[in-house]
């Protein structure tokens, strides 16, 4: 245990908070290639556990560490703690623990963070407003074109979280997630914890017109991870308050499963997330 | 992110309580051997910080999992799952959340608990008493000896943490650590954070006398890791209220340094934790 220097790092709660806990594991090799630059993988092992505190409307405050490292690098680690500080102090989030070991490269990341009212994916209703902020599919683009342009691959390599946008749509959104796994199944998630399904225009979701380059910008658009967007309801009446970023694609349902249609007309993509969702 | 199946676990802290959190990484080939069974690697995993619970004089709540796993292998993940899931039902704490993760086996575990007031490692001093519960040196000496007996065997593959000790003496412990890296390294940790020295009596260090058989029981006894016993100071006059499983070892100085007595002689057993201390 890093931090203050002692078994364990000592927290004292605000009264009448909500905390939210999340955490998650970066393998090499799997989540970044071993030879991706050390400060992007700092940074989005960190800005991955940021967007899920943004998912749940919640501010970041304390990190904890745990690096597993092959060998000591001092030049990757500085350039890792390089990126991985940059963000954590855009935020003004404390490092208060964690631990380095020896052995094939991962990175643990654990935050906590606090909230008046966490915003849940259970608590959502038919009938309302699904909308998504900025664009979709730009990340998955990169990683299967490695010649895409510079904005796709920050958007791949350095995802910014959320968190401001997060904290200005927090008490209109009535359910939110964080787009990490593709938007059909993460707004999957949202229906399937709600009990309710979705229609979605495909021509609604926003994206880069570079990504209609690819043949499957569709399944980029709709099942490609990684770009740590907000997808989140709200009600019909609060769409004339959504900030600029964001944009609404669809409602939701009292049929489940989700519905995407183009210009009026229902599509099979035969994507996973879609098809388990829409034969539920 | 599992357990309420949300992007991040929620929490509502109780008002008026102090919080500690502490994460551990075991790594195979490193903390565990590929071939230890699977039910002692889930249970050392999270036996290693609720041992840092302890350490702070406080009770574990909730714990987060990071599994990292080349393959599902389900006979090994039920055999994890029932070492780890004991230990979490003997102390009544739940699993909030964590992930699981492809890529070479390793273990992540962080675990928040709660405590009126922490018991920390910097407010020793001088003139205090040096105390250590149950016995040093056994999962040391099991490591360098395969033919140990089965109890210096289950120290070091299942050491149960001292939470109940150290909820019965957290009142009187004026600072506390948990032996994991060795008696005169983490005694060190107290020692320098308080700004004090100590001087230990040998023999009076309770161990297995079976250890004894081993040219190296010194070096186990102070510099053996993985013994998770507590090491704490008191008052002189709190000596007579110790409980039965701890042993007064030696006292705290003004002196820097630890120094280790045997029948009244310094002795130096070149020992990396103790030069290190013994030298600033």
């Amino acid at each position: 245990m890093l931090g203050i220097g002692d078994d364990a790092a000592i927290l004292k709660p605000a009264a009448n908070r909500h905390w939210v806990i999340a955490t998650d594991t970066l393998v090499s090799g799997v989540h970044f290639k071993p030879d991706d630059p050390a400060s992007t993988i700092g940074h989005k092992s960190l800005a991955v556990n940021f967007s899920d505190m943004a998912a749940m409307g919640a501010q970041p405050k304390w990190v904890l560490l745990n690096l597993t490292l092959p060998a000591v690098n001092e030049s990757w680690i500085k350039a890792f703690v390089q990126g991985f500080s940059q963000l954590l102090n855009q935020y003004d989030v404390q490092l208060i623990g964690g631990d380095t070991t020896r052995g094939p490269l991962s990175i643990g990341v654990t935050v906590l963070g606090d909230c008046e009212q966490p915003v849940r994916r259970d608590t959502a209703s038919a009938g309302e407003a699904v909308v998504v902020s900025g664009q979709l599919g730009s990340a998955a683009f990169a990683l299967h074109h490695p010649k895409a342009d510079d904005a796709c691959l920050a958007q791949l390599h350095t995802p910014q979280p959320r968190l401001e946008l997060a904290a200005s749509i927090k008490t209109m959104a009535t359910a939110m997630i964080d787009v990490s796994d593709g938007l059909l199944a993460d707004l999957g998630h949202i229906c399937e914890q709600s009990g309710v399904g979705a229609t979605i225009e495909l021509e609604r979701i926003p994206i880069k017109p570079v990504i209609q380059t690819s043949d499957d910008w569709i399944t980029h658009v709709l099942a490609g991870g990684d770009d740590y967007q907000l997808c989140f309801t709200i009600k019909a009446c609060d769409q004339h308050r959504l900030p600029a970023d964001c944009q609404v694609i669809g409602r939701l349902t009292e049929d489940r499963g989700i519905t995407v249609t183009h210009h009026q007309k229902p599509i099979h993509t035969g994507l996973t997330g879609y098809q388990h969702f829409a034969h539920e």
